[in-house]
């Protein structure tokens, strides 16, 4: 089956960009003598998880070693959905909500390792009173901030050296570690600003377990990941394990800052134009903001990127001069910045669009198109909701 | 069952807003004397179409005329999956892709009604094709720009008048009528300026109508909506249908341009928060782009919007010093203005999030909770994909 034979809009995955970005990363990460826990909230599907994780392998087995397919997970869909189809080591990288260590602890049951991740006495005290109850125990990270500001606490403080004791001295935990995310990343506008700050995100991290080992506390896996840190990471000493997600699709943001070039993305939608009009130089396409998503792009670097890159259907071919500047719910206008002749993108034309974010747009389908030589090779099912 | 005992994130409508809002505008528009065909893309959900029919059926029946819920969809899925639900009149308001008249007509065989729309001759040259050879009629209606600049003809335009009288003239062709919607009343900050453009909306359509029946075409239907024009619309004349969606739901953008008040919204995000960091006046939720998506909210009339407007779980109590400022894929970060204790806002607990834009966060959930009172009275699923 042929590209021209899918009802529009739909998610097209291109086969070969995927495995050489599977495979880059997997060289790399080996080369830096740290394990690869994939994220897999970018894409949610299995197959494209077996895909990251095999390249991983054979990376690994080259050196004797071999790894089944540890994985990171955002939510506890996520964690259900993978465990069903046989991936045993996951790390549900999100502050434990309270109200769900219930399936946390029955999803525990029935895989090898599911590590959990808190940055507060409150859910400490949560997991220790239902580990108590289950008589159950349970691995935990610490969940770090190196400068994002988001979630995590301050490796300077005493609340990171509390919280890790406790986990660390807890008959009911296994203290995993520490973790980190430098989402900071993601406001640098060049190669060399995000190797600033994948060195600060290392040194931060490897600081702060240097710290709670000095102090007695064992720390066996210090963790960090972000896509746009580990593209350009040279040296990771003193990292264990890295759990980059987005780059086996990359984007136009990651293209945007210097994490990679537009043709390494992977993920790309295909579309239709439903509407040609030449006295206001504009098309509408039927990829609206459901179908793309409503990110806005690495506006920091490029105010005019639109809400993706629109090429011929074949996804070759950049169509520089047409700009995808507003989407509504199911509606994308585009802007032509040349004379439109009604015959030039007639209505029935089949385009591409490269989105902003891979992540949120992926997360829109149902299944993956992917694609290898023009032809489709499969249809790959997601996993949905939390 | 009790929001309490709710899996968050997830979405949730409060039944007595939603009944309010259907019989306020069933109310209004049998009083403006014309029909109500609402679009369901904002809920995409039986239930709450059967809820905005139902006020509809009980205004008109006052007046001794019974209507069975014709409504407005944006995609084939969403016609599909109400066809199916007993929905048999239809109208499918996006500019068809000729790559889908297939499973229109097929669509067609199926339901009482299933009105097309077009806004080119290469659409109509589609489905005169395909009409033709497969010896079937269709009905479609034509698409009319009255400002917006998305899509649809200019109805001062030679184009406008000679699409309708192809659609006129064709054996088989039924020309419903023509068909607009003043998008660009979102950009509008006060109701007097909505109200300009409800004006404006419906002057260029019947206009346009009337110029058409002026050269001997006939025009059934004249249909105008939007949520915001017919929010605030005093005089409909010579129009015959409008189509309003959001309205059921109504959203912090509506509010915003003073289409509706906060009290009227009845679509909500049930989130627990998983960090609360002090140190950083800063609290992390369960809901980020996902459970929230990231319309960027009316920056127009309020810059610092954020992501939606945060309330106590039970929705009553709004807390204005939380602002939902940023969106990652699985956290919303909300920056608090006024000194922060652990104890506020620990872990674990839940809040309500009043998104930006109903429409788009509300496609993110497979199914919504219906609330009376507190109390959860339903699960009421969703359509999805294209």
């Amino acid at each position: 089956m042929r590209l021209s034979n899918l009802r529009t809009p739909c998610a097209v995955i291109d086969l070969e960009r995927l495995e050489r970005n599977a495979r880059v990363m997997s060289q790399r990460v080996n080369r830096l003598g740290v394990r690869l826990r994939p994220h897999v909230k970018t894409h949610k599907c299995v197959e494209v998880a077996a895909c990251s994780t095999r390249a991983y392998d054979a990376a690994v087995s080259a050196l004797g070693e071999t790894v089944y397919g540890p994985i990171t997970v955002s939510t506890m869909a996520e964690a259900c959905h993978f465990a069903a189809h046989g991936f045993s080591d996951i790390t549900w990288a999100q502050p434990i909500n309270p109200h769900r260590i219930e399936e946390a602890f029955v999803l525990m049951d029935q895989v090898e390792r599911l590590n959990l991740l808190v940055d507060s006495h409150t859910a400490i005290d949560a997991l220790e009173d239902y580990a108590q109850r289950a008589g159950q125990p349970y691995s935990a990270y610490l969940k770090v901030d190196v400068g994002y500001g988001r979630a995590g606490v301050d490796p300077h403080s005493q609340l990171g050296v509390d919280l890790a004791g406790r986990l660390h001295k807890s008959s009911l935990a296994t203290f995993e570690g520490v973790l980190t995310h430098a989402g900071q990343a993601y406001a640098c506008g060049t190669r060399e600003e995000i190797k600033a700050i994948a060195v600060h995100e290392r040194d931060e991290i490897v600081g702060f377990a240097q710290r709670l080992r000095g102090l007695g506390i064992e720390v066996p896996e210090v963790s960090l990941g972000s896509t746009p840190t580990l593209s350009v990471a040279e040296d990771l000493t003193g990292i264990t394990e890295v759990r980059p997600g987005n780059y086996l699709f990359y984007d136009r943001y990651q293209s945007a800052i210097g994490a990679c070039t537009d043709d390494d993305i992977a993920f790309s939608v295909l579309t239709t134009v439903i509407g040609c009009y030449p006295d206001r130089a504009g098309l509408v396409l039927d990829a609206g903001a459901l179908a793309l998503s409503k990110d806005p792009g690495a506006i920091h670097v490029d105010p005019d990127c639109g809400y993706g890159m629109v090429t011929s259907a074949d996804g070759v071919q950049p169509f520089e001069d047409l700009s995808l500047v507003s989407l509504s719910q199911e509606h994308g206008q585009v802007t032509v910045r040349a004379p439109l002749n009604a015959s030039d993108f007639p209505v029935g034309t089949q385009l591409r669009v490269f989105p902003n974010h891979s992540c949120l747009t992926a997360a829109k389908y149902d299944r993956y198109y992917a694609v290898r030589g023009g032809l489709i090779v499969g249809a790959w099912r997601t996993a949905r909701g939390w």
